[in-house]
């Protein structure tokens, strides 16, 4: 038997390196800028705890670019290394500095921002650089050195006579990767990966005015002076307290995130949380778009104020991933799937953690301001009735803050709501009847029969109402919904006295047999009931079931294949109205039947189900009427 | 000055090649089974050309469970492994043996389909297991090896006394990969992974039934035997050639592709290119769901018929990512990301490629059987339109098959419809005008009197032919496009006659006053015009220009903010009408007013602008008028 070790030759690894490190190569300026970082907070940590005796002073990040040099610069105030150092830390791929930083200053570095992790970072420099070089001074006091490889595995070292402390990154952009020679380009990925990061950086200078002396002139001119452009705010406010930050201060940062949205937000949540894992942000309640799908501006994950994805899918609850803000964790992993992710015991608390902290902020605003938050309801209402549709835990909390408005914009609580209507909405078998519309105007004649009755209706018109509804009845006892023209005002709400028929039972027969020679009985069926005299002759009305059937299963659910079954309708004739009566009467066949279909139409027009040829033979003949 | 060599070292790399070589960690078995299925295909081509002679046989992939021993066993019947080879091959990370045997056998090999291509495929199997085993047994002559590796960097290698050919993979799966143990987990990763590869792969055994005997008894039982279950199609549909497929043959493949799919779909595009990329693969234009956004089955990506992925953005041009298929290439890099495949000039080619192949079979299906073309013309259309507005190259050939079709269902080309209605529909100043609907039910009545006056009314309902008549308009000289409803009948088209007003100016100027005291000035502009006297006497208009503007930018696009513009209208009224008389010849106020209500709620009516509290006040007062 033989044994040995495994072995990989950097000649072999170090052309996929370069090919597949990162599956998109702007990401070697995310990963230059990081090691920067990481080098100025290891030296503020080490003179904070006196092991380096240097001045820390306002150290920032320079990038630079040298277009016609074709190279591009990155030099930090950092701690640098020493050339021995730079042998230890640079010519072993993978070996990771920032890993053996945290490990011997355990106690002390626990916070302080370093973020390297497995040493690989560096070298994504080269799949956009046919050559690197490195010009380092160490703050301890050694000679700087100078290294240099053209991406082959070779490299040299020799000294430099740098003698400012911190190291110049110095990368020869390979004719393929031209693009990040330029100033646009380079500034839209600093902006992206690296706005909120904690060292400032500074690319490039812009012009400022200087202030107008007390003594101008009066055509005085303003004066302007070069300063440094600094691209960064190193002290986002997600990396604050909650108790040092004003309302204003979280519009200001939407703002900041988001320079394109106009819109204010509804409201934020702030993430802070230590254990079981690190993660802080700021989450916003944006007022929604009449388009939902052109969502642009979503979460954003960030590692220590790196941005490293704005695809929070597993780690935020589905539910809220509309929502818009800013999400900062050390502790989600972050090269890794979806399918990983939502195996993770870790993601899936930081998920029940957001969704929990979502609960209680919005618990708490419904307690602070009511009528705050019901002016809002309409924005967040899909949000929070999706929430409790796709998860358990929103649900059990929900019923303290999500609302059921009525037509006439009143909100009710699930529980005030019961409270509000018992008396007059309960049914002869003792079940809880809540009415509700989907379009105000739409069926605006229904609703009105129903508010004469006494009765409230709701108005509950989000795309997935009849999916939350089904759930509230499931979890409800003797708890029903039916849509305002799901029937007739008697049998909505079904009360122990009946109407009495004007007609007697031989002429209801005799009606019917009228009707349903005339009315089409693919579509109606034809259904006489004793109302009021003053109800609307005719009303045509969709059974609860299967018109909620139908919508759960549009939207996704519900009963297989029941979205392509045919709306079925009643026509419900009214036996006591005069229009009953007079077309029982009337002798002339012609004269019945156009009165019949007058009064189709009518009610065809009531749930807006008259069209085309139909509605245009309609109008026609009533403007004849009418001339 | 030192020079050097940049150095990796296996403790460093290993764990992150566990870790996160692939970020989804079911990979791995994709991964064996290519090497295996690399291994066999090895073999038929050394046997071919004569330099491995031995029986090639009908090898088989096995992929076996042991799940009290928690192992996975790969087995392959291929050209295997002598120890030495396993001391090259895999104690080598990042050594590629695929490439090694494409550059020997470069002129012979170039399509025997082998897939490898890094050498780190292997190692994927650590991801998921704790301990890997290999036994193999070269075509050579010489004995069997045994490697074993605990996932530190030692292995043990050792004689084994396995005597048939090929190479068994054993993997000691992990605690924290359990699922694959599962049977369900991996009969899924092979279905999706693994389905159409080139060599047979067994998962299991399944039972079949016995041929019934020619003598069987009354009473005869079907006898059942344990086969192989094979879980591969090794020849799928796309591999072959055109010419050796029939119609149902690409139907067949469909529902292989899509069990769940129900509808044939409509037709089919085989692409089939050497030069200057490689490309197969069979495309198909499913019928539409009512459901747009639920996309679930999706163009599949292959390489060499191992699955990659179903997120072909770039590769395939956007317009048709709802097609349905399969596309298969060497070319296309794999694991680079979309920002990269954008500016890839491979990929752009095979984008370009699949838009021509797309328009060329377009043409020629419309060619060959134009009403069936028809006839699927609404399941395409929206694929076809959206492609005319995104794709140059398309927009280019679509004049010879895009289809404008009549609210009659007469289906024109442009050129034809330009031909069809330049007698009647050219306008006084030499414009041809396009009429058309975008809902023959809601516009039924506008439609009707176009059609009186002989003018042809197309149908065009698509959400985006706002952009479309936009575009059409902009590269069509004196070329314009109208909805019925945007004008009345004489202003659509604007001939040289005038009609001759009944009224006089006097008279005209008194019914205005009269109108614009009873009309809401806010939504409707009052516009008198002599018409037939049999047109209506009231109808509403919708300025195109207004309209189509909202519509753009409804749908993106168009001016900015325009969405948000209020809708306006015109009320026509028809000076010549009998209504317009008696209107302005009544004397009582109150009847005046009423007759204008009445007459304005009917225009509305029409134009599906009648709802709310007015819709329920005109059905309730014309049902008094009919009792």
């Amino acid at each position: 038997m033989t044994t040995g070790k495994i072995n990989v030759s950097v000649e072999n690894i170090f052309p996929l390196i370069k090919k597949f490190l990162y599956s998109d190569h702007e990401i070697f300026l995310r990963e230059l800028v990081s090691n920067a970082t990481d080098a100025t907070l290891k030296l503020k940590h080490l003179t904070s705890i006196g092991e380096a005796k240097v001045e820390y002073g306002n150290p920032i990040i320079e990038v630079k670019i040298d277009k016609e040099g074709k190279k591009l610069h990155i030099i930090d105030q950092g701690l640098g290394m020493t050339a021995e150092e730079v042998e230890k830390y640079i010519n072993q791929i993978a070996f990771s500095g920032a890993e053996e930083f945290l490990e011997k200053y355990k106690d002390s570095a626990k916070d302080s921002g370093v973020i390297g992790h497995f040493g690989l970072g560096f070298y994504s420099a080269f799949m956009v650089a046919s050559k690197v070089e490195i010009i380092t001074k160490s703050y301890k006091d050694e000679p700087a050195a100078h290294w240099s490889c053209d991406g082959s595995p070779e490299f040299t070292l020799e000294p430099h006579d740098k003698t400012d402390r911190g190291t110049e990154i110095i990368l020869h952009i390979a004719e393929d990767s031209l693009e990040f020679l330029e100033e646009y380009r380079i500034r839209e990925l600093l902006t992206k990966y690296n706005k909120f990061m904690p060292v400032p950086i500074k690319f490039g200078t812009k012009k400022e005015a200087l202030p107008k002396p007390e003594d101008a002139p009066e055509d005085y001119k303003t004066e302007y002076v070069d300063v440094d452009n600094i691209i960064n705010n190193p002290t986002p406010a997600w990396t604050k307290q909650p108790s040092d930050l004003k309302e204003d201060d979280y519009k200001d940062f939407y703002r900041e995130l988001y320079p394109m949205q106009f819109e204010e937000p509804l409201f934020n949540i702030h993430l802070n949380v230590d254990y079981p894992f690190n993660l802080t942000g700021i989450l916003y309640f944006p007022k929604l778009d009449a388009n939902l799908q052109v969502q642009k501006d979503k979460i954003q994950l960030y590692q220590n104020q790196v941005f490293v994805t704005d695809n929070v899918e597993g780690i935020v609850p589905e539910f809220l991933v509309m929502l818009r803000g800013v999400i900062d964790s050390p502790d989600i992993p972050l090269n890794v799937s979806r399918s990983y992710l939502q195996a993770d015991g870790n993601v899936k608390k930081i998920s029940n953690y957001i969704t929990r902290k979502v609960a209680d902020k919005l618990k708490s605003l419904f307690n602070e301001n009511r009528q705050d938050f019901e002016s809002k309801w309409n924005d967040i209402k899909i949000v929070l009735e999706y929430g409790m549709l796709s998860e358990p835990k929103f649900y059990e909390k929900a019923g303290d803050f999500v609302l059921y408005p009525s037509v006439d914009g009143k909100y009710y609580t699930l529980a005030e709501l019961k409270e509000a209507i018992s008396a007059n909405q309960t049914d002869k078998n003792g079940k809880l009847v809540v009415l509700y519309a989907s379009n105000k105007d739409a069926q605006h004649g229904y609703i009105e029969i129903a508010k004469e009755k006494g009765y409230e209706v709701l108005l509950l018109d989000s795309p997935i109402v009849s999916h939350l509804i089904q759930k509230l009845e499931s979890d409800n006892e003797n708890l029903t919904f039916v849509r305002v023209d799901s029937d007739h005002i008697d049998k909505l709400i079904q009360k122990e006295d009946t109407q009495i028929s004007k007609l007697s039972e031989e002429e209801t027969t005799k009606l019917k047999t009228v009707l349903e020679e005339i009315v089409p009985k693919t579509n109606y069926s034809v259904q006489l009931e004793p109302m009021d005299s003053t109800a609307a002759p005719f009303i045509i009305t969709q059974p609860e079931f299967m018109r909620r059937m139908k919508e759960m299963s549009q939207t996704g659910g519900g009963m297989f294949g029941m979205g392509n079954f045919p709306e079925m309708y009643n026509l419900v004739v009214n036996t006591n109205s005069d229009l009953a009566t007079t077309i029982l009467t009337t002798e002339d066949k012609s004269v019945q039947e156009s009165l019949v279909k007058q009064a189709l139409d009518l009610a065809k027009i009531s749930q807006g189900l008259l069209k085309g040829e139909e509605l245009t033979a309609f109008v026609k003949r009533s403007f004849e009427l009418i001339k």
